[in-house]
């Protein structure tokens, strides 16, 4: 069978076509960073009354109008509004009543006037030297949030703050995407468990650690099947428990045609399967398959274990946020740097290269080091702080240039 | 007792003062985002012999040296080497290896030439179109990493890619520093448990969860103790409790004059105790205190929620990190996008203000509208993309400029 190597852009294309996980409800307190699955709308205003946010004193502007230090306003005081409590009476003209930051307005009052701005005469008579505008420092009810306001779209991820929010609206549960469960399995002849010391040709197990903590890092839920052999049917046992257990399959290592032939081939017998992508135009992390078997997407990721995880921050970072539902899962969710290109790059046409570079700051400045090596080398990843993307149609960079640097998380050593 | 407002870099390099958890050993698969509390150096070469690293034949360059498509070289092949398995034997002059990525080099071979380069003729001959150096496709011992170099320092942040890297050397535990425990409480006679419907007066809990679930965003443990009204004695056993169950203390809301006095009193009360703020010159979040008693901070966050959530991105961001030995904590972690103001904004001279923004994107490039509400309003927060700071020696932005924006995580919406 021939295939097309895919662009990077049709390949984003085909993993938009997989939908998000169900959902369920998640108690508030584990809520954060879920993604709402419906639009959340306030059941209620935010406050439910008028606050004020200042201690002072509680007036009709009116009273004050004209108020100077030369030239005061005198109020009578009436009271004092006890937190957490309805105020007693109402304030009429000419009168005034304590007032505490967060405390309830009394009927009446439509301005705070800043207890620095208020001088008590006896028990009873405070002197204002500052005029108060109406509803000056007054948070009026729904100011903050009116009901039936849709605060969250489908498809939002939640924040600290917006977890704030939904506490203040009482709102105890939401309706969220499942977290994608990631079904993991290395391959392989000559990987072994990493508590065995290798024999000549053996090598420990790498890429299980590496991707699981990515698919963490991500948000998603690794789910380590562990070591499979380059056999047929172990690895078609393993693939069919990983796709029946988890929301979508990773497969790695197998890096000699042998063992992506047999890969293939698993995939192959299952009667819904269908390979959507059998190579990508980018480097590293060509030899990368994508597969739908059933609605699962199951990769076949380069067993160069830099290259898996290039791939990996490319393209299951926005793969997995649709699987979470993240309505802005496609929209580059990287963060990037500006930095200074240390060196000339020159990369070969019709493919995207990802350079990993290294980062250092001179005087306020970002420099970006490329880093040379082999993609079965994992070091050239660790000693980077993100990937410089040299488009297909672009011949290389230049030193000098500014590049934008795709940081990875978190921030090694923060330069 | 009068307290000097205390600027943002002194209320650094207060917090610098405070030493980081202690360690415990972490399993390689819980290890992510951890910080390593030892030096680690690698106890053996990664690999530890030689390996291909494409599929194709195993040679000894120099017999490959002139060869072309019109003159290719003619080798002798002699076998394969098996995946995960030593060569069975040596290489010599005119001889030729089948084998694939990731096995391991024959004795006598230096290079491998692709499998694309290479035609078998018959069953033991091939020819060779192209020449290949020394070493060309092969990983030498050490080559990803030599026994004894440092990998990671003391301080660094674990990412999935230095994860792979420790599975590579069989490193199946990690001295890490311990997660920092935050105790959170919240004060204040008007606030009450989220699922109870406020009275007139009464307001729910948000200071809670929007805290809690900033450090856990931030990787701390927060340890929610509830709620505790404005009264000196309850106040300190709960205060006693965080302390001893906790690594740091956030006491936030009791906005009120009143409430502050007594969390002041309730601070001095312990013997161990040192007020080393109590007022920082920024806003939002100017009445902020923090305190230490024994060898643990103790903050008093201001009762404004969204000045509670500014303070924590500011000043908690940092500390948490410290308290969790990452050696890079007080260089700031926040990720910054260049914006294009959308509006004036005036600051008052002698405080450093942070703006909220909200971010969106217009023919590729950023403008940031800055989001004018009060402090008291989570809402302003929800709709926020970041802050902009206004350093304390500017009067303001100007509409069109370039601001730095400090993202919130994750990224709301992704404009």
């Amino acid at each position: 069978m021939f295939f097309k190597v895919t662009t990077s852009e049709e390949t984003f294309e085909i993993l938009k076509e997989f939908s998000p996980c169900g959902g369920e409800t998640a108690p508030l307190s584990e809520a954060l960073n879920r993604v709402v699955c419906e639009a959340i709308i306030a059941p209620e205003d935010l406050p439910e009354f008028a606050r004020s946010t200042m201690d002072g004193y509680a007036v009709r502007a009116r009273d004050t109008y004209g108020a100077s230090e030369s030239l005061p306003a005198f109020l009578e005081m009436t009271g004092e509004v006890i937190m957490g409590q309805a105020p007693a009476g109402t304030v009429t003209s000419g009168k005034a009543v304590r007032i505490s930051t967060g405390g309830m307005m009394p009927e009446g009052a439509d301005a705070v006037v800043m207890i620095e701005y208020c001088h008590g005469l006896d028990d009873t008579t405070i002197e204002v030297s500052r005029a108060v505008s109406p509803l000056e420092n007054v948070i009026r009810p729904g100011d903050d949030l009116k009901k039936g306001t849709v605060i969250f779209e489908r498809g939002a991820v939640l924040r600290p703050q917006d977890i704030g929010l939904l506490a203040g609206l009482g709102i105890e549960k939401v309706a969220v995407y499942k977290k994608p469960k990631v079904a993991i399995i290395s391959t392989g002849d000559e990987v072994i468990p990493i508590d065995q010391r290798p024999g000549p040709g053996q090598v420990r197990d790498i890429n299980s650690y590496s991707l699981s903590a990515f698919c963490a890092s991500a948000g998603a839920t690794p789910v380590n099947l562990g070591l499979c052999k380059d056999h047929f049917s172990d690895l078609k046992a393993m693939v069919a428990r990983g796709l029946e257990m988890a929301d979508t399959l990773l497969l790695s290592g197998g890096s000699s045609v042998g063992a992506r032939d047999i890969t293939v081939k698993v995939l192959e017998s299952f009667p819904d399967m269908e390979l959507l992508v059998h190579g990508i135009s980018i480097s590293p992390g060509k030899p990368t398959i994508i597969a739908r078997i059933g609605d699962k997407a199951v990769f076949g990721l380069p067993g160069h274990v830099a290259s898996a995880m290039v791939v990996a921050e490319v393209f299951l970072t926005p793969f997995l946020a649709r699987l979470a539902g993240d309505a802005g899962a496609f929209e580059d969710d990287h963060f990037y740097l500006e930095a200074e290109l240390k060196r000339n790059v020159e990369s070969a046409s019709g493919r995207d290269d990802y350079i990993r570079v290294k980062l250092d700051k001179k005087d306020g400045r970002y420099f970006a080091e490329p880093i040379f090596g082999k993609s079965g080398l994992i070091s050239t990843l660790v000693v980077a702080h993100g990937l410089v993307k040299i488009d297909r149609n672009t011949e290389g960079l230049y030193q000098g240039q500014m590049v934008p640097v795709m940081l990875f998380k978190p921030m090694k050593g923060k330069p």
